[in-house]
């Protein structure tokens, strides 16, 4: 019965604990570990976004490359403290939490101040001008899949978009394309709904703190969503890094997705060598590539 | 404002209402309701599995015909109520909750009974005497991919076997491939892990109750484990419907996989027809075929 050990578990433990040696086979902890300061990019807390909850921070990396003009509109909710008192409304089991204004649609919604309250769709943009770093590896959904600056992202000749990966952040809208406007927000927690590329704006990703998230009960109505305010989950405050005091700000590092370590990182995931494997695929699917995150210490 | 409703909501509710009519593109939802009463099969009580937790019930139906050796065990497991008292142990974000004796590896640890401690893996089966749906789709990790009685399979020429898509139960082992005994079991809670696929033995899918699972508190320790007993969700116990009061069962229904209706279904979710998309995909991943269950009225 001794041998019965927890599943997965033991043999990932213990490659955690080797260093990578020259004549060992990569495995995903092994590469982690050999990797050097510069394969990491420190996050800019101008693009980080904390979502305070009362069972603690989710934080946020955006992508303003794929969305700028959400992101813009988003920050002017921000410093306006939009969100501040608002709640979770939904969370739909494997497929997305939600948050925004329980009253957006009757007499007491909260104002949007200054900010727009509908906005042209960044459901893609040009691939041009773009430094991706394609994977090698068949996609469902896209001609090529690959990795901006961290990101997820699909690819046909033109077009770049912003994968539905678990953990990546998007606006919610209504049937018109245009009544997104960042103030309705969700975050993708269950297998990816890749039907959903190019259908609505995505802006960005988890780094942080997403088992807050993802953890919540599943609203028992139509969608996920909850049904009476008791199950609400109040937001305490939204916020950009750049207003935070030093205290309230996480440091983070995010691996280079233009390097060879993220390279060999993706090959040790797609044929795990770890010895629990006894067939490894030899496959990787886009949103099967983990975008490894750990504290920066400076 | 007013504009401004919750997304994805509104059309997915509207198309609810609304009966198919043959003049009418085809929805997700349109299919379902024009379904007839023989696109369904009653699920056999001898297949069902009951976890039952202090939160409530969470239903399994098994795949005798991918694992009967390891099916066989559980049976046995289960008929001496060796899970009864056990508790779930684990609950990685994005990955897998696990469930099983904490003490496994310790003194104290429970008899197997007349059940076998080890067990010649199931990883996959002669792809031959199997009724084979096959999904018209791509797959990143198998040569083909589609259904057999309601269950997501891959196939290459030879094989056939169980895909690790969201809800699917399978036995926890450790490095020796015949360690799985079927009593560690675990539900994929995440984005579908494909490259465990043909590394365990997977046994059936979750279909009834999965929330109670997927939602639990992400443990704290490596790989998601739970650090202390207080944190553990005790299992109340473990039965085959047949082994259950009427009272104590639920009656469930799946849409069958082998009929007009299901390949409606599935064309209608490759290419999505609610107003809502803009741009429908015009392509469908295994794992993003959700299986429908309803309950069954005599």
């Amino acid at each position: 019965m001794k041998i019965r050990i927890l599943a997965f578990a033991l043999l990932m433990i213990l490659s955690c604990l080797s260093p990578l040696r020259a004549d060992q086979p990569l495995t995903v902890a092994g590469v982690l570990e050999s990797s050097k300061p510069e394969d990491w990019r420190r996050l800019e807390q101008d693009r980080l976004l904390y979502l305070e909850l009362p069972v603690g921070q989710v934080v946020f990396e955006l992508a303003p490359q794929f969305a700028p003009r959400h992101i813009e509109n988003l920050r002017k909710l921000v410093r306006q403290q939009y969100f501040d008192g608002l709640a979770i409304i939904r969370s739909q089991d494997n497929y997305v939490v939600q948050w925004g204004d329980p009253a957006s649609e009757e007499e007491g919604a909260r104002s949007f101040g200054d900010a727009a309250t509908s906005l042209q769709p960044e459901f893609y943009r040009k691939a041009e001008g773009l430094e991706f770093i394609r994977l090698d590896s068949h996609d469902v959904y896209a001609d090529e899949v690959g990795f901006v600056s961290g990101f997820p992202v699909g690819r046909d000749g033109q077009r770049a978009w912003l994968a539905h990966c678990y953990g990546m952040l998007g606006v919610g809208r209504a049937i018109e394309p245009e009544s997104g406007s960042a103030a309705e927000l969700y975050v993708v927690t269950g297998h990816a709904p890749r039907h959903l590329d190019r259908n609505v704006t995505l802006i960005g990703r988890t780094v942080a703190g997403i088992e807050r998230l993802s953890a919540l009960p599943r609203g028992t109505g139509a969608l996920g969503f909850y049904e009476s305010e008791d199950q609400y989950m109040p937001i305490v405050s939204m916020r950009f890094g750049t207003d935070l005091d030093d205290s309230a700000r996480v440091e983070l590092e995010a691996l280079r997705t233009d390097t060879q370590t993220f390279e060999k990182f993706v090959e040790a995931r797609r044929t795990r060598r770890e010895e629990w494997f006894v067939d490894p695929a030899g496959h990787i699917e886009l949103c099967n590539v983990p975008l490894p995150v750990r504290p920066f210490n400076k």
